[in-house]
């Protein structure tokens, strides 16, 4: 298991979803799991406690409002790994709430955030992580750069005359 | 130990202060701790898990940034016992970060959110829910706004000609 | 009457019984009533006089836009009494408006905050507050508290292979 | 007694100054208090109730943060007298959470609300109110108008060759 | 005519209803004009112009955006008739735009801004500052409020027991 | 003349200096006025009329707060004519007022808008806008571009080892 | 080809085709192309480094989000050509994101920031930029701006009693 | 060299001292650059072209304002490598430009954003990051939140009595 996906809560799933998609696209192994660093803190702790004897290298946690889960439990306890944080847009706020909760992080803890709702990015991100290690993964990721132009470029074709 | 004060860092003291003069002008037995969600998350554990126990009524936690303090640990571990959180506005964003990082707790776990460094009302807040057991609080809260009254009347008779 | 329920507007039913919702779960009585701190002043004043004396303990109080009510009549007139005040997310704003107004209260008279729109935890927190004087509601919150967590474990379940 | 300029806190005085001196520029009488809604209730009420058969025409209100002394009391209490709000900056947040707890008024009780440490133009909101009543004040406005014209005027042609 | 409401589009057509529906119930005479600061700032200027020989005595101003009608032309060049801003809410930015654009005027030129989309307090800041010359509209007001505290009183009702 | 550069105040003189600096780097021929919108509407008017015939070609103009002057009177009456608009940064509020002022102009009426106190930039802008009829202007913009370039290098320079 | 737009993404075509229709009525060629800056990089380069001799004479931008295309390379690469950024509203942030990432350019980079969605301004700011060369454009511009006089005045008719 | 800390202007110094400080406590390799995505765009994509084959395995990139370097350049550009972007605090808007500017990347090009002016978070999340690969950092890591964990008990045992 090399990324475990985090959601402070079910409705999160959505965005997860999208995190998973890219994960598959790039064959990169992964679990998900719910858990809530105020309902379930026990469990939070523990999981932060055996990530790194668990195989996982990169975590990505999912959470809305005042989101704490990235940071509060997560990045806290699991030092050496990186945190990735989506703040997930809440029915109020915009999501303004969860961005500022999970990227303004104090000194010594950092949660690497990307934009709200952000799925996508943040698999694509952990893929880019875990390329620092294998080589493999940076292959993919410039072939998965291509089909991103050629997606532009295809679209621009249908304004040409 | 009625009142335990919490602080995510030892710049926050200032805050602290406000609420210490509060709780001594109404005799309220008192503690005053620095512990980090995220550099010491098993004494935060540890407090939060004993709290109770321990005697203490009600937490006053102050926490700057996303502020992590009050809703990621501390509520979600103390179940019965209110806790108070205090924005403290850091160096940027005016405090909003903070704000919304203590108000936004999801449903579950609330955390009574008092003014952006409002350390004098995180103190009176803590009076006021103390006084729902011991009366004689309510004496000296009454008392307390009589004061406030006369300050404001004393000022209002510099203008009267 | 434990607990004071005051809405500022008709509208703000939906949130109210949230907070009802959960009081009833814990077993606490609690009123249910509609002042505006604008609109019917007098009785707001009258309401917030004799509070105390009609045997409400803790104050939940829910206002949008400019809130007022929480804290321009209530919080300044029942001072020994914890308001816990609730900002209703009102047609433009996004509720901010409502936020600011309800936690940003000058010093001496505090409001304990939750979040926008967050009647759950504001009848969690009435709990809470009540629990400090109320031994048997300590331990209704630690079983709802177990409830809590074993819904997150069950959708938790879900995505185990 | 024309006018009532009422502040929520000595703090504010160096707002009411700049009301102050445009309302000693047109002539018109004023009276200046400090009433806190919340510190002392029932001298607002009070100070509302009798401010009509007072003869005050206008009420000016400057209050920071949450700044319910405009809203909350006085235009509550005093439905035909016009309030004007000064929504003014504290120490935090730059006057949006006093702005938009003055200005954000629910239907039925308006402040006309100021920029932010608006106090001049208070003062001249208020003459123009007084105006519509009192010939002489237009005409006095018009004056002033022509000042403001020929103070920039004179700024400008430092800049002719 | 004593009342004129200024549109800067007919999208706004929606908010002068409730400023009519006010200025219609209390009996004060009133014109609605489509104006545009921009697309037609001679008719804008020329309005404001002659507005007080028109007998205009109160200008109520809608504006979305940066909206510039109530401020810009209106209470620019007729000094001494009292300018009421509302802000319309746009399409993005959810008011804020508007309300700061209305709202933060600069020294020497007032405008009385009510709450975004506030057409009803409009027309009531109209009918007070009007009451100030016109002793009628005051005792209107005053059974206005009555009725405004009847309603309250008739919701509050539907949950006594 | 080719560029008028309008001030509302004698306030925004030092953001002036900045467009007046990068106007005669280029030797872009200019003037320089302060005209007030609210308090000189008449001059404004008057100038933005006869801004073409004085064969003016670009119009910058800065303000503050609400900040009408680009907006409300020039960019409605000189049709034509490109008009920058340089948001002020006011004393509160830090330019987000003046920001959305200036950029949120309705349909019909457009602001070029450059950053907060970005008076470099709406000289460069000016520029940009007067090369499209002036090719040597082109050409001194490219030098620039190249003299930009080599500033960055040089401090580039001072960290290789 | 004087005008070329570039959208960031197809999505962003709704507003690129307000910009086109107000192009075409002034009878100004254009083409419009989409280009990522970050996922087509190269082709933006390219596009920007021959965009002048390709005889374009202004460059519409439209961007979401962190809205690099305007101001990340082709404002940065074609120094003389005059940018115009259009921010677009994306799903979340209500375009405030949008705004700030196009119109906070650093010094030496501007880019000409029109309303959020403001597609017919960046067309009408296009036409007037293009009228300081091209003088039929000043006329044609003259007719719009009666045109739209009319259309308020239309408006304004269907008032008239 | 490991990481490459890329800032876009030399006014950005301080926040990568902070990086430093914390990349050299760890011993990983670093170099420090100026580089402007709108200055000196052709050094930009070249850096970004050349930073894998130069052997660069994570970049720290850090600007203010409508902060494109992270995101318009180098993350568009090295698709495989790993960007960590810094939103620096700019002379208005208290950063919320930048952050947003970095953070609300579109989709396919993420930037693993930290707190504004974060220079130490970014230099921890690159440790983690190359940690993924370099198992020694791991183990520098958790000694290093010892050291974190120990300031912070120092701090506690100031107020123990």
């Amino acid at each position: 298991m090399k990324v475990s996906i985090v959601m402070g809560s079910i409705s999160d799933k959505k965005i997860a979803d999208k995190t998973i998609s890219i994960l598959e696209k790039f064959g990169v192994e992964y679990e998900l799991k719910v858990i809530s660093a105020h309902r379930t803190p026990y469990i939070a702790v523990d999981f932060a406690e055996k990530a790194e004897e668990n195989g996982i290298e990169v975590i990505v946690a999912i959470a809305g409002k005042a989101a704490h889960l990235a940071g509060g439990v997560l990045a806290g306890i699991t030092p050496p790994l990186p945190v990735i944080g989506i703040p997930a847009k809440s029915s109020t706020m915009d999501g303004l709430d969860s961005l500022l909760s999970v990227v303004q992080m104090p000194k010594g803890v950092p949660v690497a955030t990307v934009a709200i709702d952000g799925g996508e990015n943040a698999g694509l991100l952990a893929v880019q992580i875990l390329s620092v290690k294998y080589p493999e993964l940076r292959n993919k990721f410039k072939e998965y750069k291509v089909e991103l132009a050629q997606d532009v470029e295809k679209n621009e074709s249908r304004f040409k005359i």
